[in-house]
């Protein structure tokens, strides 16, 4: 029975929207954590279907019919803002067809598996015409998604970024870029040797150790689930936030430091306003704020000073021997510097210059100004200017990243603008907790969560992303903090 | 763009519908293999959004229109059996109104936690309100569904078993207590010893032997995946099949044979028509048939004294020392006779008097004969005249099962049709595999599972229940195979 309140019918409707939203999430977690390999087929039908139900319930002419009789005057900030968003949601819907939407899931549900097969055989060629297709319906989708005067790229970009562009993006990275590579260049004349990391560490005591590390953080295990798969990634909403990691019994760093990446992602799912529980004004602002949860985790705490004297400690209980002698050398082993191939395990100095390349590749792609036959030419010119050496292999190119076989174009940018938030964030943070590095130290995380908690969880998306960090921080975001912080942090590491 | 052709329409849509109801099913897997604890309130929301979508989809006033105007008289055998499937799913459909489907599913999804930790906590009074909301609701699915002079538990039973009713399974049941019963009072004067296993089972050695046995059977692990749970079963269809198990590192009998009856029903859906993927036709016939496949597989091959042969040597390859001599010893102790409180611990001479028992109260509770606040008693009275001891704790009696908090009236017939099945499949394919005990003792069940797939898996639907047994054994079915297989097998064991 549908209620006869406009309001009340919009939420009742985008509550079962958002149920089954969930219920496509859960599929994706699936398809990547536990699903058998020769479930990819259905699992293709399966995503369409449930794309199509859900296209077809954002597209419910009745929507626009309650929008349109609401007095959002008469509504609180949050009202506001569930009204605002599931307008937005709705005119998205009406503008690309059902029949692309649903092609556009199926399609980037078996491309998963085309892709993860290419990368791991290094045959660029094998996925690329599976890649012209993705990309064929994401322009399409794009062109139908652009308002007037939207450039395709902007209007994909809006939906992972609400309110950013590719021009405000790429004046922030210009500025950026500069920054980083006066860095990078002082490092690599740097004389100062960084201890490194020996020995065996077994996948056992890597998963406890990783375990307990995301419990330091907060993270409610009773409301999560952590499983190992290739890529990481974080999965679902408040009482149910899976997070992924992987193991190098080699290194250790890859599933401790990955999984605090994701464990900072979930913290931000589960610390949601429990009153606005099936509420737009509840859901996470933006992956950009996402990311800024992640790697401020990972990095501002994670792979501080202060949190090595916690971590060492606890690596010594399980793992005997790992050739670092101190906190202290704990602290730089796991801030050291070197250009690599792979964006994930790429340093806090280098990680920015592979976001801006991908950037470039992707808006080029799909303003249809670089074909994807020239792309993995493309990708390998870019990163021998960029990174100074060539790409050996596909699957440490152009192959690497799983967001363009998942239609994830306008979403790479994100995690820059994720690390500029973190850097705004920390910033703020600091100045109001003034023993922080006391309880990172202890392993005592519960002020600095508490802060993210009060200042970005719990607004979830009662405003645009520019103003949940605007207002945590005291004014609008910029790159200097990023910068003041990796010159002040590696320029004391590396003498420099 | 739908179709033309009334019948290719019908067909586009079912296909959508069918991938919908396995993610249902996908949502169910979850919840009781890797969901946490605190999600369990979001996928009561989950499970009813779904279930809403798939009843609005199966309610379709189109799908009539398709029905109406396809020229059944064209169609061949497996066209046919889609029409009249489609046919049946539609009137059942438009039979339940939508909101009661997403109540029944929002509730047994809430009520899986309830009644498990009022199992936990052998708390029948904190089971009970939600016990008596989803038989209120399941007696309201039952009227709506049930045709003119059908009794709504007969329209229940038509769910799992088509062609079943009350008063057929309530006659072969009626000959089968007999039989058993007078097999049970002579096993119960009976001198002779049963060995026992004896010793600690380490879970991993357990976890590796039986996906070994799994294996062994012909699961496609490709196509699966094996997970823990409290209580096991199997999920999914062609090329995605979960079979989840259970282990007790004190008996591994619990989790290989729990194992090898996932397996036989992983086998069936594994198994079915690929030509008629995507088709009703192609689905597996009912929970008996089901049921059937899941106990040969344990039964008649997984107990036999020449599975005996083959698994005794690989138990001593995983187990030390298991107190067992030989494989006859192994053979024995398989097959230890006694009377229990648990249905999934039961041996073949009990385990049809545990269905008996529920089948009868779950009749009357739908009837309204038996008022759920008089359950436990009736439960507690019926155990101790069929069993001749008294129930100690609730989970060892009323709670022990999870079928009616997942609002499963009349499902657990099926089992023991289930068991008639097996027994007159097992009968005609010894007679059609003369060196059927020779393959079996050597693990090689290819041409045991060969015939099952040519008999069973492959007709998936075409027929209804009966008919697939009926041609595979040339006569329609009786309980005497099944006592006769019983009398034969233990009566050799005990000399009796």
């Amino acid at each position: 029975m549908t209620s006869n309140d406009p309001y009340v019918a919009l939420l009742e409707h985008s509550k079962e929207t958002e149920a089954l939203g969930q219920v496509a999430g859960l599929l994706s977690w699936d398809q990547e954590a536990v699903m058998p390999h020769k479930g990819a087929d259905a699992r293709s039908e399966q995503a369409g279907a449930m794309s199509s139900v859900i296209h077809a319930r954002r597209s419910d002419p009745r929507m626009a019919e309650w929008l349109d009789a609401i007095d959002a005057s008469t509504l609180d900030a949050a009202g506001r803002a569930n009204v605002r968003l599931l307008r937005q949601n709705h005119e998205r819907a009406i503008r690309v067809p059902g029949a692309l939407a649903t092609e556009l899931a199926k399609t980037t549900a078996r491309a998963h598996q085309i892709w993860a097969e290419a990368r791991e055989a290094n045959d660029v060629a094998a996925f690329l015409p599976t890649l012209k297709k993705v990309i064929e319906l994401t322009r399409e989708q794009a062109s139908c998604l652009s308002e007037e005067a939207q450039s395709p790229y902007d209007a994909l970009i809006d939906l992972y970024e609400p309110g950013a562009t590719a021009q405000s993006i790429g004046e922030i990275f210009g500025r950026l870029r500069t920054g980083l590579v006066d860095l990078r260049g002082r490092i690599a004349e740097s004389n100062v040797e960084i201890p490194r990391l020996g020995g065996h560490f077994p996948k056992a005591a890597q998963m406890a150790l990783t375990e307990e590390l995301a419990a330091t953080y907060g993270y409610d295990r009773d409301a999560g689930r952590v499983d190992l798969v290739v890529h990481p990634f974080c999965s679902g909403t408040r009482n149910d936030v899976r997070i992924t990691t992987r193991v190098d019994e080699n290194d250790p760093f890859n599933c401790l430091f990955s999984t605090i990446h994701e464990t900072g992602h979930a913290l931000y799912e589960q610390g949601l306003d429990p009153d606005l529980v099936w509420q737009p004004a509840g859901w996470s602002v933006s992956m950009g704020v996402h990311e800024s949860q992640s790697r401020l985790c990972e990095n501002q705490i994670g792979r501080s000073a202060a949190f090595a004297e916690f971590l060492f400690p606890r690596m010594q209980a399980h793992f005997s021997d790992f050739g670092l002698a101190s906190a202290q050398a704990l602290y730089r082993a796991a801030n050291h510097v070197r250009s690599g191939y792979i964006r994930t395990e790429a340093d806090e100095v280098h990680y920015n210059l592979h976001i801006m390349l991908r950037f470039e590749l992707e808006r080029a792609l799909i303003s249809g100004d670089l074909a994807v036959d020239d792309l993995e030419a493309a990708w390998n010119d870019q990163f021998a200017a960029d990174f100074g050496c060539e790409v050996d292999v596909p699957a440490n190119g152009v192959l690497q990243d799983v967001h363009w076989s998942a239609g994830l174009f306008g979403y790479f940018p994100t995690y820059s603008l994720g690390n500029i938030y973190a850097a705004e964030l920390f910033a703020a943070m600091r100045s109001a907790l003034p023993d922080l590095d006391t309880g990172i130290a202890r392993g005592d995380l519960a002020d600095a969560v508490g802060w993210l908690r009060t200042h970005v969880h719990r607004p979830g998306s009662i405003h645009t992303p520019t103003e949940v960090i605007a207002k945590a921080c005291d004014h609008a975001p910029t790159e200097q903090p990023l910068l003041a912080y990796l010159n002040a942090k590696f320029g004391d590491l590396y003498g420099v």
